[in-house]
């Protein structure tokens, strides 16, 4: 066995059995290691593809995938989705191949200072020191990953290090789930307190509280205290729809944000921070909330929320009083022409049950998501990092860790031509993802942007840096290029009957919805 | 004036007339102020594109092109044509947005560590402090990417530094043209003897001495003594072609090179270094000079190559000795299957004179370019960090400096898929661009390098890997996509003719190469 060969099968002994891989010179005889039955490869054509790809995947999964990325460019391209990946709290391992440590010396074209590149959006980086250290190099950045929340962790493996023989190597005992740190039972207390004060309460959920039993327990708090419940205006995962418990949605824009927030005498936060605005602007505030709002951390991202709600719901006796449940809405197909309620209305008739919705629509979806939330239940995800073409890659990675879902991918044009090359591999996989783009032909965000700026309307110029309608980008051409079907269309019943349509046999589609 | 124009004024003032952008909130001033009618703004749907396009800007005009990318994401998603960059020795200046100081602290989605991110690839990085200082700092930044060789000047822009007044703004001296280090007497007079000896010496041409009067005193140098003349096997600009003095190539694989350099005694380089692998194989070496053989520096990348050759040729009194210059070959247009033999016969009778020929053919390309020297004269562009997708937008960013010559770029299937959003910049500008996609459906060089590495054979799921013939790429859709005229050839009569067609109108096209 080989450094590469150890390297694979710890992982896969670890439980990582999936690497979205985009390869070089360096990384030939992990390739070679990918001989081995136990770990499915996915080929990206593009290394944000497959960062953006273990994030999702996490997502869905909640353990994490393994990147392979060649040399520091290769580590470069990807780093835009590790970043939305850190921010989301994903795990992933990241394996990038390297020069073998006696060629480095002659300072070679594709060298660079691959931890420098690595460090600044990486929680654990090492460098692999030789093909007897391997396994237990990988099997501490899969721990590494796997802890609460998850971690980037990045391994630079040398090529003499992947082909020199790795001995005898010893079988790691396999990885621990993650587990969270226990809450604070004098914190829980104090926010009892707040709770039953009676006044005006928000919870703001995030993390793995918008999901499963906490969410469960948050509704019932809800249902006792009269508090409210909501979330920052993006989320890694939300379980949402029908019969389930609904949550408020903070808006993204700095004034609506405040008007929504001003209300409230106390923020209790679960998994994330009290509010900020998402953009510095001249002359609107970064913390959203009231003068005078107390805010009390119930869970902080690393510690366990779920035990958290438990024991607030303890002490508030409401364990027992019964939430408030998300009723399903009448499913009525709109019809005429396409804007953001139309186009909630369809998505909310259209969404088949247990669909995954990723979510990187910005301007078309911004405020309108909330008319989906009586849709069949489905799982939400969203852009964490804000760097845009986020949406197709963990798409992509969302429909291969939940083989039997399908998966609809909201995205705009300006962001999904960031990562294009996701439908290639979409194809290749034969993945059920419905991509709709929302063809406005702009990065529309940033004519709203540009006024809050305070820039007032935008010359010429900065139009041309806005509009991306010169040329229109022709989206069927663009999926037929890499073996997508699609459609287009320019009504709401077009685009609903599209949705429903698409979701009828299996592998991927993209709709244009012509805007 | 703010901040923002502040910095774009300076720009212009020294120089610095095109921005290649893709901008953000964070950016809203700066493109209000690239209304300034002395800058012309690019877009570019990817920031790849941006740092692409500022390289191939450089390597035909000679002075830096700025690029605007969207905080460290943005950034990010530039590195590795940055690195290509780096290595050509192309200088550039990036303007990073950034969030505004006091939102810092709230640690937003969008924020993180820039510097870290900057610095591996860049030589020098500085933050704008405020918007007094701002004109100061990207007049720093555009002198040290004029230095010579080009280096990369990364300034970051916080939000505030941007909008807020900048008061009375004194207008900076311009930029001086960046001035060479001075040749040293001694070295060059070791060489001459080197050269006077009659012993076989190879002179490693590199950087500046590839073209104009460096070129011609090589020719010179060679008549007088015998020696021969070539470059590494990736070069940043070659002038070449009838009329011109022609560059031997010293081969790609190991095996090769180390045959081909075998008979020499002596190496002179001249801005390069003494030849190496561009990759570590387990059983090749990495230097690649036979044993015994000298290796002596004539210039080294910052020094004057032109005036080190003027000096060598007066010391071997061959200033006025008349240089073999390359006969044009007779333009056969070959027919019948493509292969590299046909391709460049075809390359050859079609390359229209003073055209520029970027190449990221790898495969294809690889060997045979030899049979396209004696072409009309031409200039030869390479990829030289090694990370694939530079070529689309190299060709981008060379168009632009260069709008009265035709573009053609060489490239492949896999490395195109990179950065295929340069096609829809390319279309929005207008420019005279041929894409000629080698259409191979594979990285089909990795299939070479994993026996050259060793592995053997590649198994199914390392094909897998290799392979990118599932779904095949339908290149003639993508142009469409993206507004680009193309055609699909699979004889070396229609490939020739496809390529004298694209020239016929303005504008870009694209040729899929069915291989």
């Amino acid at each position: 066995m080989n450094g590469a060969e150890s390297l694979v099968d710890t992982l896969a002994g670890q439980g990582v059995d999936i690497c979205f891989a985009n390869p070089g010179t360096s990384e030939m005889h992990f390739l070679k290691a990918l001989e081995n039955p136990r770990m499915r490869s996915v080929l990206c054509l593009f290394e944000g593809v497959c960062t953006g790809a273990a994030d999702g995947y996490y997502r869905m999964k909640g353990t994490p995938a393994s990147t392979l990325l060649h040399l520091g460019p290769g580590l470069a391209n990807g780093l835009a989705n590790i970043h939305n990946a850190k921010r989301a709290g994903s795990g992933m391992v990241n394996i990038v191949g390297e020069h073998s440590a006696a060629h480095l010396k002659y300072d070679p074209p594709l060298m660079s200072d691959i931890e420098g590149l690595a460090r600044p959006l990486s929680h654990w980086v090492r460098r692999v020191d030789g093909p007897h250290t391997v396994g237990w190099d990988v099997a501490t950045a899969v721990a590494k990953a796997s802890e609460h929340p998850g971690q980037i962790a990045t391994l630079i493996l040398p090529g003499d290090a992947s082909w020199l023989e790795a001995g005898n190597v010893p079988a790691l005992p396999p990885v621990q789930p993650a587990r969270a740190k226990a809450p604070e039972a004098a914190r829980v207390e104090h926010i009892a307190r707040v709770l039953r004060s009676g006044e005006p309460t928000l919870i703001v959920l995030a993390g793995r509280a918008t999901r499963g039993t906490a969410l469960e327990l948050a509704g019932r708090i809800k249902a006792a205290t009269g508090c409210r419940l909501a979330t920052q205006f993006f989320t890694a995962r939300i379980e949402r729809g029908a019969g389930r418990v609904s949550l408020e949605r903070i808006p993204y824009a700095v004034g609506q944000a405040l008007e929504y927030l001003k209300g409230f005498r106390h923020i209790i936060t679960v998994e994330t921070t009290e509010p900020i605005a998402f953009f510095s602007y001249p002359d609107k505030p970064s913390l959203l909330k009231a003068p005078g709002t107390g805010v009390h951390a119930l869970a902080e991202v690393d510690e366990d929320s779920t035990a958290a709600l438990a024991m607030l719901a303890e002490a508030l006796d409401a364990t027992r009083t019964a939430p408030v449940l998300q009723a399903r809405a009448e499913a009525i197909v709109p019809s005429g022409t396409l804007g953001p309620a139309t186009i909630a209305q369809a998505l909310a008739a259209a969404l088949p049950e247990n669909c995954i919705l990723v979510d990187e629509s910005l301007t078309t979806g911004r405020e309108t998501m909330g008319l989906t939330v009586g849709a069949a239940p489905h799982d939400l995800i969203n852009n964490m990092g804000g760097s845009i073409g986020y949406g197709t890659p963990v798409a992509t990675g969302a429909a291969l860790a939940c083989p039997d879902r399908r998966v609809f991918c909201m995205v705009g044009d300006g962001s999904a031509m960031y990562t294009i090359q996701s439908l290639w591999t979409q194809a290749r996989e034969g993945l059920d993802i419905t991509t709709i783009i929302f063809a406005n032909n702009s990065y529309a965000i940033l004519k709203q942007e540009y006024a809050n700026m305070g820039a007032g309307a935008p010359g010429p110029q900065a139009l041309a840096m806005i509009d991306i309608d010169r040329p229109r980008i022709d989206w069927l051409a663009m999926a037929k290029s890499m073996g997508v079907r699609a459609a287009a269309v320019d009504t709401a019943e077009a685009f609903h009957k599209a949705m429903v349509d698409s979701a009828r046999e299996p592998g991927p589609a993209l709709i244009e919805v012509r805007l």
